[in-house]
């Protein structure tokens, strides 16, 4: 391993051990509470301007949901065995005891992202609202269904 | 606000409210250690590539390297004044002592990402070990200087 390989390998450490091993379920939880995190805060932006706190911006649309569209095919595979209570987390039981019921919530949430992708690239204001209204509305029905309001160990 | 936009305003609410107010100190916190959360994930399997324990795939590593080229633009506006210690984190001292010297390591390492994803574009095996050993080294390098080893407060 030369010196460069070295250098990625020490960083990347952490990360290449969890890929041989399998994460850890601590891990897992907190993979995808970051997604989510991250999420949350793309969708702040796009909020304002539904609302009509802040100017439209066709950009500050297409940015931030295409950033959401990507960041939504990554948490999925880190609900596996073990994940349910490893640390504190707002995961549902219903998850592991409905998991065709709750792939297709999330497959729902993606496709009217996907759709929220699309429509921002239009720049059509109005198209943008309703289509981030309905992305919205498949987050939540997603969260209150399989989110619990507290965390729970 | 009809019943769409409502759900979407419930969904969003608390970065709507974050991006009114300005986000609080410890929301900025958990937020760029979610993007370096989600960041160093996607290492992972370029890191187990570039050392020859996973087979190489252009595939892996071009949605891999895009991944973190997006998500390296996120975390820098979260480093305003009082998130030094809001919350236990591991942001060091020289980040607010040397600002530009910070920006000058962030922009290498965004740097060695775009070059990244340029060269896992190209398919060719060697030429992303040897960026993806580039990348790592100016990771490395910013968390060398500007990353405390333990969480503070």
């Amino acid at each position: 391993m030369n010196r460069i390989a070295l250098a990625a390998a020490l960083v990347a450490a952490t990360s290449v051990a969890s890929a041989q091993q399998g994460p850890k379920p601590e891990d897992e939880i907190q993979y995808r509470q970051s997604v989510m995190t991250v999420i949350g805060r793309a969708m702040g932006p796009m909020g304002a301007m539904a609302q009509g706190k802040a100017p439209y911006s066709a950009a500050v649309a297409q940015k931030n949901a295409a950033l959401i569209d990507t960041l939504l095919t990554l948490p999925w595979n880190s609900f596996g065995p073990g994940t349910e209570s490893a640390a504190p987390n707002k995961a549902a039981p219903a998850i592991w005891k409905e998991p065709a019921r709750f792939k297709q919530s999330a497959e729902a949430a993606q496709k009217a992202v996907a759709n929220l992708v699309a429509v921002s690239r239009s720049g059509d204001e109005g198209k943008f609202k309703a289509a981030f209204g309905e992305a919205g509305k498949a987050c939540k029905s997603c969260h209150d269904d399989f989110r619990t309001k507290e965390d729970h160990r």
